[in-house]
């Protein structure tokens, strides 16, 4: 087994890296150096035809990519502690909190990355910078939404500490990285930060 | 138990029903009229706070949101048929599938819908024509990137039928409701969604 990555500030690696820090899971791992655009060469290619890291590589050959989907192969053979959730209720509300956080943050600052940032403009093609730039206040609403929905006093996402709250802390991390932070208003959202950031996982 | 719902072409609610119909699972609902604006109306957003179909209402009074963390809770409560896989490496591949899906395709023709379709012009706020219309070519590639996926000569995303299959027919679909269709060329892309469109549940 072995698991392509990459390094900070890339998102979607460090789902996985902080995954399997909480679960107390070692992968040998061999780094994919997006700089040089290795994720794109046929030989990467040839493990996701999508080129994107991270790629799980299982000893039987196959190749399993998407983030979230490499953390449920873990998660159907180590259940304990339970990231997605103990059972049918809380299994819905992690798989619903991830979604949310995807669907309401992460797609909009993924729009900003890829229309409105001169760091992604020369190999993305064609940026729509309006539209790119009018993600930001997408993006900072859903923010200030969440905030409202942490109301009723709860630590985390589902409820009790899960992949949904790795999700949305890469999210807004990486919102971070491209000059996106939580709202100063949304004092529940910044509570719940500093409490995932806390974690020893968070520095994975 | 009830299921707010909301009929054809709304494919959310379409990949919940689908769902439900392979696993021989029948639920109470109660249809919520989108083209009535309800699922934005007080009642609907206290279950709901982002307005949108479908919602399962738990005895316990809980309210569960997007489609897929729905159908997640019931395969937790019923596992077989697996529609999520059965062990770790096919429970991987479903997921790995569904974003794909969702990501590669649902993504594009969301764009397509929210920024230069005339039907949603009244109520999505401003729209980004240019940007939207673009969205086109993307769905359309991610079609054929999918066609070729195929060509291993699998009956199904994931390798047996799954909810994967379930989530892309409805984006295909819906996305035929909005001017898109898979390209000619895509002959494995068109067997296949012969295949799923022909099981008794895609009528659901």
């Amino acid at each position: 087994m072995k698991l392509y990555d990459e390094g900070t500030p890339a998102p979607n690696p460090r789902k996985v890296r902080i995954y399997l820090a909480e679960k107390g899971i070692a992968v040998p791992r061999e780094r994919v150096r997006i700089m040089r655009r290795e994720h794109k060469a046929p030989e990467f290619l040839a493990k996701n035809s999508l080129g994107q890291v991270p790629v799980l590589e299982l000893d039987d050959g196959t190749y399993l990519s998407e983030s979230v989907a490499i953390c449920r192969y873990f998660e159907a053979l180590h259940f304990a502690p339970p990231l997605f959730g103990q059972e049918a209720r809380e299994q819905a509300l992690v798989e619903m909190w991830i979604r949310r956080a995807e669907f309401r943050y992460w797609a909009p600052i993924g729009m900003v990355w890829r229309h409105a940032d001169p760091r992604t403009a020369a190999v993305v093609g064609r940026q729509f910078k309006e539209f790119g730039e009018a993600n930001r206040k997408i993006a900072s609403d859903a923010l200030l939404w969440i905030d409202r929905e942490l109301a009723d006093g709860r630590d985390y996402l589902a409820g009790t500490y899960s992949m949904a709250d790795i999700v949305l802390l890469c999210g807004i991390d990486f919102g971070k990285f491209i000059g996106l932070d939580i709202p100063k208003e949304a004092s529940r959202l910044h509570a719940w930060h500093g409490r995932v950031s806390a974690r020893p996982s968070a520095a994975a």
